[in-house]
């Protein structure tokens, strides 16, 4: 384990060199290559759905297991997409000058090795390499162990790619390892590894933290709200708070609690409780949200803390938008929140007081992601403020160094 | 310590809702407050010094912790330096419109709660509270034990004028725990702590590493290289060779191992090292560089990897850049290296392709601080990637937050 690593540093400081026509083709011979090697991928991970079947998994992870032609397809046209972004490394982000002459100037840089832990899922192995290579990074990969002979079968391609290109195999890396102690003492490894994103639940991202030496970005939930205020176009709150419970409830930045000032309450929530149980979606209300709707469940002090990830909706009346704001700070996971109104001094204070990784006026929380923020890409959400916070794109994989430009300026 | 820790987390959220002159208007007050009380503080100090004595403690370190009337007015006169800068709080860094409409922002927030984990010296008390403070952040200050008094006589200062301000007293809190074990605690709260910076040598760094479930700043060393190129003016050279080795000798970003091409060993070596030794320093060459020199020191491969922060150098005769950037590459700590050339295509080169985080050209690696580089104020340098690289300012106590103005946007 700790030669992959060794290797993988080694292979990082020539990425960092490699210019961006060569990474460019790079992720276009990759895709090109895994349409052409679609027959082999594909029974690769066959084989391990037909032991993950035996095993018992459940059908949600066989699903994510399970790979089809068109899988194949949307690997291919990602790397192509990742392809055609802007290249972030070298990129100046800011420069001035000091009064003694020298010029100052901030450089973007990869961050050099990232290991990536996630579950059985064969899609973030292109997805998770494409987006390392194309920022100048080498990438260590360990995923969930039931999906080992796809990711191989993945992992082998690209290495077969990079060597074509006269670029270091172990740029990408795929852990052949079942073992899950593999990765407790991958996270020893903090001389090689500079970054380790975790792809899963909230205990897979403890227990790396717990183990880890190395820097861990945190995704450990999605507790998003909305806050309809007192001056509200309701047809448009309406169609907000549907979009963003049901149009995906099972991810991260769906509602999980609606907050509704209570001048709205008794015209608001009747509405919006009677469209989203036509959808399917069950409501748990405060007291003062069951005066209105008796017939509601009644919501419990930890329902404000659950991230359902499911058809079900928390629903409570608040005094202001001060009593909407202690709501997300007191049970909030700091992912995504929303305000609806149509007062420009409240979604003034909203967006500038709340402080979580996504804040939004009037539109959905289902936005808060990096495809639909205008990243192009996403690695991950980051829910903890170091490095990165909110949705991952390429800069995120990425630090600055300073760079000076003198002309014999010593210091006095 | 939990606590200190949960109050701490409540004082931040206020001090993320603190406009800048209510924040300036509290460092200033604290600066008048310190000059006022200054007695008061040199009794607490005098009283540390003295146990510190009795206890043998080495004159460098009595040095750090004793201080003077004129330390009292730098502290004040720093508080006031702070109070002046801008506040990073708030700052929109870039923003950008979606097809949909959506327009998307980033703006900088604070960072929340900040652990600073520091040696015996009582002016880190002062200086950590104003760059936390003014960047909306609360403190948990934990001094080495020897300073404690003096540590103490300073935070209730802080706390006093907090108070007066309406502000929480918790925003910067001292640990009144001489017991090492108290930081190993603290370092557990991740849920309430957001990043620890500590300021001391590897080892402090190392076991903060080893125990921390927070993420921790790491400034592991400064072994700094200048690489003086074929091409170059040797009069400018030899200047910044100089002012980089012995300027001052004993901190992080002075030079500790000098390169030279071998088109100029024979000479630019005789002329540097005559200056170098007049001014007390020692050499230890490699044997290249002993075939010019033979009364030099021979450099083991061991003095590649020093840092001396002493007036020590190891010299190298390289063969070209290419070997130069190699030693930095195989022998450096990420701090900081510096090009000595008249070359526009080899200072463009070595700018790219070291990725120190901090790379300078014709100019002395002395200028690799916070304040010389133009950020204003100086929290701690990182020498690891993550969050912040190099010389940290205000903007690395913050972290940026998605900003979303909407107007009924919904995912389809």
């Amino acid at each position: 384990m700790t030669e992959i690593a060794r290797q993988a540093r080694q292979a990082a400081a020539t990425l960092a060199r490699t210019p961006r026509p060569v990474k460019d083709r790079l992720l276009l011979d990759i895709a090109a290559e895994i349409r052409r090697q679609a027959g082999l991928i594909l029974e690769a991970n066959n084989r391990d759905v037909a032991v993950a079947e035996q095993k018992g998994m459940p059908p949600t992870m066989l699903n994510r297991l399970r790979m089809k032609t068109q899988n194949i397809d949307s690997l291919a046209a990602g790397l192509q997409e990742v392809a055609a972004l802007p290249d972030p490394a070298g990129e100046i982000t800011s420069m001035w000058e000091r009064p003694n002459g020298l010029t100052v100037g901030k450089m973007r840089i990869p961050l050099g090795v990232i290991g990536i832990i996630y579950e059985a899922r064969p899609n973030v192995t292109v997805d998770a390499a494409a987006l390392c290579l194309k920022s100048g990074n080498a990438v260590i990969l360990k995923g969930g162990s039931e999906a080992l002979e796809s990711n191989l079968a993945l992992g082998n391609i690209v290495q077969e790619v990079l060597r074509r290109h006269d670029l270091p195999q172990a740029a990408v890396q795929v852990i052949a390892e079942r073992d899950r102690a593999a990765v407790g003492f991958l996270l020893q490894l903090d001389e090689y590894i500079d970054l380790i994103i975790p792809r899963g639940g909230v205990e897979l991202i403890r227990a790396v933290v717990g183990q880890s030496r190395i820097p861990v970005i945190k995704h450990y939930q999605g507790v998003c709200h909305i806050y309809v205020d007192a001056e509200v176009d309701e047809t448009e709150a309406l169609r907000i708070c549907l979009n963003a419970k049901t149009q995906r409830p099972e991810v991260c930045n769906a509602l999980e609690t609606l907050l509704v000032h209570e001048a709205r309450a008794s015209s608001f929530l009747p509405l919006v409780a009677s469209e989203l149980a036509a959808a399917g979606v069950t409501l748990r209300g405060c007291e003062r949200t069951r005066k209105i709707l008796p017939a509601m469940e009644p919501a419990s002090e930890d329902d404000w803390f659950r991230e359902y990830l499911d058809l079900i909706l928390a629903v409570r009346v608040v005094d202001d938008m001060d009593q909407a704001m202690k709501h997300i700070e007191k049970y909030g996971s700091l992912h995504t929140e929303a305000i609806l109104t149509k007062s420009y001094a409240n979604a003034r204070r909203f967006l500038r007081e709340v402080n979580s990784s996504t804040v939004l006026v009037n539109a959905s929380t289902r936005f808060s992601d990096g495809f639909e923020l205008g990243l192009g890409a996403e690695i991950g959400i980051s829910t903890t403020k170091l490095h990165a916070f909110g949705p991952m794109g390429l800069n995120e994989l990425t630090t600055t160094k300073f760079i000076v430009y003198g002309n014999g300026q010593v210091r006095t």
